[in-house]
């Protein structure tokens, strides 16, 4: 409750500044929800085969048919992963938002929860038609530079932030978000040539963020 | 613990308020999840194309089909943004609630949880059936309705408020809580002269709080 | 980090009663979104009618199929609206579990979860079969015993208490919880004479909850 | 807001080394996120008998089809209450988390996102084709056994944790969470042999983990 009479105007700009200038908690949850429910969704499309193509040929071809459909799971997983941990690690300095930030957040989320349509043409589409992998590039490219803005916009200054940042963080947090977008971009220039070569790009770069790495050890070095 | 012989009525008193006054917080966690999933499940309406018709005309024809779905779960994805950064900013002020703001709450997230089925009414019905948009405005004049009555019925006495709340604030949320309903009315109304004008309305009224706007400003100079 | 020397035996006991004795934090975190997610997927039982059927029909007529779907989704999560109240309040009391309370309350979410099964089928069957009905109440009457155990077993003695809880208060919350079960299996006394009747009872019950009442007004005079 | 002329050294440190060991709370909110929808999708794998078999045979009847999904509903939801119990306890210690912690987080949460996968598979083939039930066992001995990497990679030396941990609870932890990944083995080992014989280990596990046992006294003895 707060005293009417003293500081008046200081006391009121305060409050109504906290009104659009929102605490980041309830984003969090609804981003950690959207992540969590999307990385669950995307076992829904690896299906159960059919009764009677499993009576016909025996459960164990039958789920042969599946294996596109595991990999593809396994790999948006990861994604997903590493595109939490991003936006994760950015709300250890973000600790306020305003409504540009919000809807950042809000493209981003946007993205994130396409993926499973994504994944889905990659996971039927992937092998035989390099398309099915440039939509699934661009999604992820889109949600990369997302996260990119969000970070740019956030610490463009400090006003958004929990405490002053320091440019070598701030330059190789650019660096490691700005990675992921290049690189699919790259193979999705090379899918024209060879689409193997474009899939096993994809693999690679989730293994770039899960493996200790050099860029880990930098941020050890600090 | 509470001591049992002194302050008798009173303890009893603030222990059974506090029963009835559920604090706002697992009522905020609750609506978030129930956000985060409607965002997510939007997704699921844009369906990947059949093997055959992708085998028959390709897979860039086959995905033309999903282009209705893709720009419904985007307009949906917007309207809940909007939703939910109207609910959050109320939950600023807010900070108990009783029994009858919860159930505002439960009706508000009952229209919230029907929108993944009025987008696909709208995504597939929509372009050429007035009712699909009818439906679709309705819906999210409801669930709007419901966000004002929210705000009116936790703001008419200060019980159950924050901290006490500016009439100005007051009268501004309100505005900014019933533009959409009105505008979805208006829409209706036009719809069975155009339906491509009604549409453009849709369009518009998500834009509306995502870019910077006068609203905005007017918050600002507060 | 604590002193491995002083008060080993207390502090090695407190340790490991926290250990088994989980804070009930988590567990609300996980019964919140388990009654968010089967909320949002009530809707999933009221299917977008096919293409062809609205070709034929009207999306008009089209609709009235999906009127017992969308009657099913609004009695059903005003159910879970009641459940949810019921199973927050009881935490207003409980502050910490331990491995009985906790499976007691999984077995609720269980209870809980099937809710949308048997919505499904009291959509498609509940007019014409009362075996529909009967499987509907069932699951409502597992899940109200539920909630009364938890209840029963977490105010047994006061271990598991925030703080001394009045008689009063706890008989009331007894009589609460163990309405609905009882209604539900008149309920399902009364479908082998009417159908009708005993729908009509399946509507009253969270009605009883969200108006105020009776109940309401004693827990106010405490 | 830091003083950037005092401890520029240790503040700095302090500040990355905070950047890359994220605080457990988001990731338990992650992780519960997983649990509550998986177990809550478990169900629409009970499918809802379509109109025409239950108009020919009558409701009772055509219900008897999903009484496998049933039991594979209730069994996996019981093991997802034992994973998540063990998840939860383990945070119990576990205060910070660092990459490669996260990771065998994501590795398990990616396990148990699988479950609906394999639950289903094992209703509908369990009875007739053993590997049903090992591809169940192994996605289970999984998930067993990434909870165990976790609890040792967490527990190798003290810095993720919140205090210093009893050499007794670390090994009893370690026995509670090998015990179902032995088990499983066990099951897939008699699965050639006995297929109930190798279900009814599947049902006894969760329930060594549910009923109050030896295992649990000797927690409280500590």
């Amino acid at each position: 409750m707060q005293d009417p009479t003293t500081e008046q105007g200081g006391g009121e700009a305060r409050r109504v500044r906290s009104f659009s200038a929102i605490t980041s908690n309830r984003i969090e949850t609804l981003t950690d929800g959207v992540f969590a429910i999307v990385m669950t969704l995307l076992v829904f499309d690896i299906r159960i085969p059919a009764a009677e193509i499993v009576a016909e040929r025996g459960l164990f071809t039958a789920l042969e048919a599946v294996l596109p459909n595991l990999a593809s799971y396994i790999l948006s997983f990861f994604i997903l992963g590493v595109l939490w941990v991003g936006h994760h690690n950015q709300f250890f300095y973000i600790r306020r938002t305003d409504r540009t930030l919000l809807w950042i957040n809000m493209f981003f989320m946007m993205a994130v929860a396409l993926l499973p349509f994504s994944a889905g043409l990659l996971a039927r589409f992937g092998l035989s038609d390099g398309l099915a992998l440039v939509i699934y590039d661009v999604n992820l490219i889109v949600a990369g530079l997302l996260l990119f803005v969000h970070w740019w916009y956030a610490t463009r200054d400090n006003h958004l932030l929990n405490e002053e940042i320091n440019d070598k963080v701030r330059r190789l947090v650019v660096v490691r978000v700005l990675l992921p977008p290049v690189l699919y971009t790259v193979a999705i220039g090379i899918a024209s040539f060879s689409l193997a070569a474009a899939l096993a790009v994809n693999v690679m770069v989730p293994l770039l963020y899960v493996l200790p790495n050099r860029v880990d050890a930098i941020f050890r070095r600090l």
